[in-house]
């Protein structure tokens, strides 16, 4: 591995002097943003995430706040989820899709009123697509990137640390919903969601300057309960099937090729703009789609499409791999066509150091 | 400094075999792929630079390709610049702006035909603001991203390099023009363009698997030049005032700000989406503006804006900043308030390493 250089462009985060703090050792760019992506091993980050709790700089999650009159009409817009019924309070998962329902992002929209969302996004810059498509509609709105930066509490000890810090109030926050907690006399949206299977929260911090103060309160709060600095981890992703925008899907692959049809309301999203593209994938499914691959291990890092094939037929591909110290397994993410998608299928995968055995899951290892 | 984790998000690109046979060192993260920083260092690399030839991965500069009917149309409103005189057979460096004027990317446009424009992308995904655009507008274009990657070849010796490959017609291509040569049976624009001040060229490449054939036969013929794999060089950029979207400018910054006014005809850029809101700048001209800066050395590495104070008054920031070994000073970039832009003015500039004496100057270094 190369080292990453710095610069400007590569934004630093509200959090990036507890990062470095703590040892930080590997890093990779989200949204123009450094993002960690390993502290002590991926597999010991992994461990300690399942057993105690962490606290995450995903600042690099970025929001793209939309405000006016017309912010839900755009909202809807966006995504082929049917957002009528949703009410402020609530987090959705939307897939965002163009007008080929091809995937432009995957975020988290976060409706903090009727008249104002936040979209928590993965990796692309969305907002140049809303700016876009509201400058074309001239729609009544202001789009902007707003000073807040995520800040993850993961893990199963996360209700007790969060507690210490905001309050047992938040003990209460259903999954997916959200509040907002007070921090040093400031007010900040904390919902329960996050990048990972164990559990937790998610800190919408308002304001750079607010970010020391309350990582730093975390990790004194914590210190009994093993807190450690983490960030999303690999292996525990792949797992519990958590996709990763750019890795695993992009602008080619519709929601359903993701395996998102179940947020997919297209008959009734009206006004979505890639609506009339996506409504007979809706109906008749995909032909090809996103599956848990079990690899044969050990398997190495994942940074190229790994070809899936069935003798001398390409059949689909691999776009994240890890080995799991759980499952004593090669774990994986793979795209596969509808010919060999039945959990059980027995396939291979040409890896760059070498083929390796592969199976089709019925479902994720979570 | 950091190691980067690579993933399949961090795009790999046609040339990366042979970047990493050439030993790369560091990285950055440029339109989601991986962009070379340095192969010995950064200081033998700008020395090289200056007295030899070297093959670049600028894969990262992705294309936008623009094909239709209205494709001139999308293209003049994206831009203030007045494109009417342009021909195919020419390339023009575009400052793109939203409806308030801002920066949203600083490509060069490659004018293909009339119906069919590249646009050579600086790190922001300018593919979704056009799309929204001309989604929104109902325009008669198809916009995509193909399979076409940059290799540059820049240096003193670039043209007798490019000629032993490409025959001795790329010695008559002009500033900022292209022409379509032939390598191995495959047509390619080569262009005389680059991110540097050494002279040389851009080959868009058609196809990824023609990438390491064309890298390979550089390197074979350029044996006795000393030809050796470089990249955009940091020192040598900040020496010649060459911009970097994102770390000298964003979204919030006019093209005036940036210096770039010689490529605005806002008057007459009839259509461009930013055109009412940058009439004004346009005529009166702006509060700050993007100047070279000398800094008493040796500077850290500036990834984070650095205050540029007279006193305890804040007006600017350094952007860019490095150590030239031909200037033996400090060379920046920063962006300076009216009040304090004139050539001479002493300034002070704090880094994280302390502050440093600083001095507007009238022109960068070349």
């Amino acid at each position: 591995m190369a080292l990453i250089s710095p610069s400007r462009r590569l934004r630093r985060t509200p959090f990036s002097d507890g990062v470095e703090a703590a040892g930080v050792k590997g890093y990779t760019v989200y949204n123009h943003m450094l993002l960690p992506t390993v502290f002590h091993s991926v597999e010991e980050d992994y461990r300690h995430l399942k057993e105690a709790v962490q606290v995450w700089d995903v600042a690099c999650e970025r929001q793209v706040e939309l405000r006016g009159p017309d912010a839900a009409r755009l909202m809807q817009m966006l995504t082929p989820r049917d957002l009528r019924g949703m009410l402020p309070g609530q987090c959705f998962y939307v897939p965002i899709v163009d007008e080929t329902g091809g995937m432009l992002n995957d975020p988290v929209a976060v409706k903090l009123a009727e008249d104002r969302w936040w979209i928590s996004i993965a990796d692309s810059d969305l907002l140049l697509w809303v700016k876009g498509i509201a400058y074309g509609y001239r729609l009544d709105v202001l789009i902007d990137e707003p000073d807040v930066s995520p800040l993850a509490v993961q893990g199963p000890k996360s209700d007790d640390l969060m507690a210490r810090v905001f309050g047992d109030a938040v003990r209460d926050i259903r999954f997916f919903r959200f509040g907002w907690f007070e921090f040093q006399g400031r007010s900040h949206v904390v919902a329960r969601s996050g990048y990972s299977k164990q559990g937790g929260f998610e800190i919408y911090v308002d304001g750079t300057d607010a970010g020391m103060p309350l990582w730093n309160a975390l990790m004194e709060a914590g210190r009994d309960l093993d807190v450690r600095a983490g960030c999303p981890n690999l292996i525990e992703r792949i797992e519990g099937g958590l996709l990763s925008y750019g890795n695993d899907m992009d602008r080619t692959n519709t929601p359903h090729e993701c395996g998102l049809g179940r947020f997919c309301n297209t008959a009734t999203a009206i006004g979505c703009v890639g609506r009339d593209a996506l409504l007979r994938v809706a109906t008749d499914g995909p032909v090809r789609q996103i599956r848990a691959i079990e690899i044969e291990g050990p398997v190495p890092g994942c940074d190229r499409f790994w070809p899936l094939m069935d003798g001398d037929k390409r059949v689909g591909r691999v776009t994240s791999a890890a080995n799991s110290p759980d499952f004593g397994t090669g774990v994986a993410i793979g795209m596969v066509r509808m010919t060999h998608w039945d959990a059980g299928t027995e396939l291979r995968v040409d890896t760059p150091d070498g083929p390796r055995a592969a199976r089709v899951r019925e479902a994720f290892w979570i």
